[in-house]
């Protein structure tokens, strides 16, 4: 059951969150509406970039049986943040920065365990695509345990553009893959990275693999041949920090 | 709901059970009964090594309605090993063994994913108290993606004894804890070495920790400061992996 703080119903309920830019995650419309507020909600939410799905009048009804008008705004827990603000701010900081891109975790545990292990490491920020994704709920933030509350989170309509501006901007790519020779431990992620974790069932889109400079293997020496995201998350994201103090180190 | 599969219920039934030596997990025995059956189960078990559990009637009645005469054995998913035995092969196979110590992990779900990093990364066994820890029924197995039809698991009465036991062998035995300053990539894992993970709460318990040859720390820079188990085991058994694979390579 989804808690009632979560959600905002009504055509103007909703048209008036969208005024106040409210953090809403995603919005449910009717398909069998077709108006001018139609219209006024796509405008809207074109311009604060919230994903709208059109969905059978039912989908709405199993959410909550008060009177929606066909509208219901899923609200986020957290703000989200873009990849083209926050990169900017991450090295006029003086960061040397880090993230996480999360292609297609749908699973809400694994994307909780995944941030938990991020705020722990001093990851810069996570990056999510705004579809084929978990939404940063009540839920997420709980398995986050509490993660969520203070480290960032990107949603972008558009990945392979937001992975192109990492490129752009100085960052390394580095995907996972277990068609790969490369060890994980002999690239180098002591610059500004970006680790890109796949999806539980697919891996890594086709798109977002070609556009990563490194593509390295976690060793695996088993039958089953399949590390946990929120596992293999964590061994990436540990040999960044392991290789970050290191250099530290020679530095000093 | 536990499935009809998973146990056996009634005197001459589990009693037959230990005869033929089958996989129990556990047995719940009711608290009013006692008599001379009661006596033969426990002469039984103790020789086995299975625990009992005394129980109200109803615990159960709640797990089934049928004739349970105040007898139900749980059945285990795999065969449990002892330390005792499993060592001297491991030695004898020529191999490094790597061994992963789990002090009291409860949750099915952390279980499941530091067996399928084990599984994956090749480690020996897994070694589990037979209180306070998860048994080996099929929600673990499921959990681990199928690794612990692979992965040998140790069940010991008293895992002080085990540990001491593994020390006497020339393992390595290493800790982590959040109060200790060596940082775990500082610690040398190329001989045989037994990694212990504590509990989600409460961490390592204090009579487990003095059997430490090495404590080290996992180093975390956020706000939050805890790693889920699974993720922190996934680091700490890839480090081993990685010291292991270096050192080889010196070898060559």
């Amino acid at each position: 059951m989804i808690d009632k703080t979560q959600y905002i119903y009504g055509i103007h309920a909703v048209l008036e969150a969208l005024e106040a830019c409210k953090d809403i995650d995603k919005i449910f419309l009717s398909k069998t509406l077709n108006d001018e507020t139609t219209k006024e909600i796509f405008n809207r939410t074109r311009a604060l970039r919230i994903p709208v799905q059109r969905v059978p009048v039912q989908k709405i009804d199993r959410i909550t049986r008060r009177n929606h008008q066909g509208v219901l705004a899923m609200m986020a827990a957290v703000s989200y943040h873009r990849v083209e603000d926050l990169v900017p701010q991450l090295f006029d900081a003086g960061e040397n920065p880090f993230l996480v891109i999360l292609d297609g975790v749908t699973d809400v545990r694994n994307f909780g365990a995944v941030a938990r292990t991020c705020e722990c490491a001093g990851v810069s920020a996570i990056v999510i695509p705004d579809r084929e994704s978990v939404s940063v709920n009540a839920d997420a933030v709980k398995t986050s345990a509490g993660a969520l509350n203070y480290l960032p989170v990107c949603r972008e309509h558009n990945l392979v553009k937001a992975v192109k501006l990492l490129r752009d901007s100085g960052f390394k790519i580095v995907g996972t893959s277990d068609k790969q020779h490369l060890p994980y431990t002999d690239a180098d992620y002591t610059g500004p990275v970006a680790i890109v974790l796949g999806a539980e069932d697919k891996g890594i889109s086709p798109e977002i693999m070609k556009l990563c400079d490194t593509q390295v293997l976690i060793p695996e020496f088993g039958h089953i041949n399949s590390l946990n995201v929120s596992v293999a998350g964590g061994i990436m994201i540990y040999e960044v920090v392991r290789q970050r103090l290191n250099d530290n180190q020679k530095v000093d």
